[in-house]
């Protein structure tokens, strides 16, 4: 299973909630490796961050789905709960630096108002700045990231639930070479990327299908296309019988002669809510 | 005209290319101050970069929009050239680390790859690294950033269009705390943001009076809303007469009993592919 960043991060948390602690982890240094780690055969499958119900779409994952012809296999949401990590011992008032990745640091922003003694230190990854502190390679104080980060390194929690807003949840694409056995039942997703001609009415058009069989449609995100500036790719996400989802995608391509072109990513079981399982962590 | 970053940047050309070099600059720390600065009538206007045709949409700049109630009152699109600058005598042998902001640094990753001597380093902002280089104010040898920022801070360019990809533009919207006066015109742009009713089909119904009208929608963008979880907004730019757009929004209203929620930031005239306007520096 290869993971973006170190062991600790978020998305080493959402494997764990997926699939149990019985994994064989690849930590790959960024989102790039980690396609490349799937594609290229030197991990089964990846965890890879879609989006944040506060900060919303990680536009380079969206970009690399479509690179790369990976399938889309299944999903996890998270509670992304940041804690203020340090070696044990101190306490908060002997913390002057802070230091996490820039998007952890966004999402801490009324901690460090409320804290104005403390002074954010943007850093490449969470879990990382956890390790680097505790190896003494961190000029800073404490690190802000997930208990699970803590728990690895040795760290001690000084403040639970630093972010801005409870509704913090990050939810992650599982991705694979193969697509997964598609199991028709209402509660699946398929994910699609969607190239329409650019014309008026073409995306109203496009999701005629969908609406008409009552498929839900709980994600659209546009990307641009490179070369072909203020032109759009669409990614949808339907929810529904993969039945019905491929009947509506004949539809489309009956109505537009292939004009519009589709890419089914995977169809999936779709979450529910949140998961918020107990994570479980290996004794090393 | 308030414009984010140092003078110099990117903004900055985007607001002479617009309005030419008679304005007077308020640059602001950040996207929030500019809002902010435009809202109190520190400045009348506030120049919004909101979508690179390779990297997208600035979705800061998309939720300072609703967060804000100022108004769409003009757009702009300028073709962003990375310029490679340094002390004047200076040559490219003698540079090893070359500071931007990562943005910038991330679309000139071929010029990097072809040049293995350089580092990238990354920095707050692409013209406050060119003035902070001059200043001696910089561990780099080089910045990158507009030939505009070499101009006004005395650098000299020792290479030009550095970007990966030529196809490099950003748009920038004009925003204001008065609206502009509508002039019925087929080039008109709307720009709305809507909340929809969260049942399957309500963005393709949405989409109906628009597609009904023949009028193209120029852009859709989600954003999360926040404390509601896989929940969105939606931004459309619609393109057509303003008379049309209204007629489709009243349409739209009466349809779903006002169950859909829509605010209209601004109609305007919109601009055609680019403009690659000469830019005249006053010498100061």
């Amino acid at each position: 299973m290869a993971i973006p960043g170190e062991l600790g991060s978020f998305s080493h948390a959402a494997a764990l909630a997926a699939h149990g602690s019985a994994i064989h982890l690849v930590p790959c240094a960024d989102f790039r490796e980690l396609f490349r780690t799937v594609a290229e055969a030197s991990a089964e499958h990846g965890v890879v961050p879609i989006e944040n119900s506060l900060t919303g779409s990680i536009h380079e994952n969206y970009d690399l789905l479509r690179v790369h012809s990976l399938c889309v296999v299944g999903e996890t949401k998270i509670r992304v709960r940041h804690c203020l990590i340090a070696r044990p011992g101190t306490t908060l008032e002997q913390v002057g630096r802070v230091a996490s990745h820039p998007v952890a640091l966004a999402q801490c922003r009324k901690f460090f108002a409320a804290h104005p003694m403390l002074t954010a230190v943007p850093a490449y990854d969470t879990a990382g700045s956890v390790r680097d502190l505790m190896d003494g390679r961190m000029a800073a104080d404490a690190a802000i990231a997930s208990d699970l980060a803590a728990r690895l390194y040795g760290g001690a929690v000084l403040r639970e639930d630093l972010e801005d807003d409870p509704a913090n949840f990050t939810r992650f694409l599982l991705v694979s070479r193969h697509p997964a056995p598609v199991r028709p039942a209402a509660a699946s997703k398929t994910s699609l990327v969607v190239s329409l001609a650019n014309v008026p009415g073409s995306l109203h058009r496009a999701l005629g299908p969908f609406a008409r069989r009552g498929l839900d449609l709980s994600k659209i995100e546009s990307r641009p296309i490179t070369g072909r500036p203020w032109e759009y790719v669409f990614y949808l996400d339907v929810l529904g019988d993969p039945i019905d989802v491929g009947a509506a995608l004949a539809e489309l391509a009956a109505e537009t002669g292939g004009a519009d072109s589709v890419r089914q990513l995977g169809t999936y079981v779709a979450t529910g809510p949140v998961r918020e399982r107990q994570l479980v962590v290996k004794e090393s």
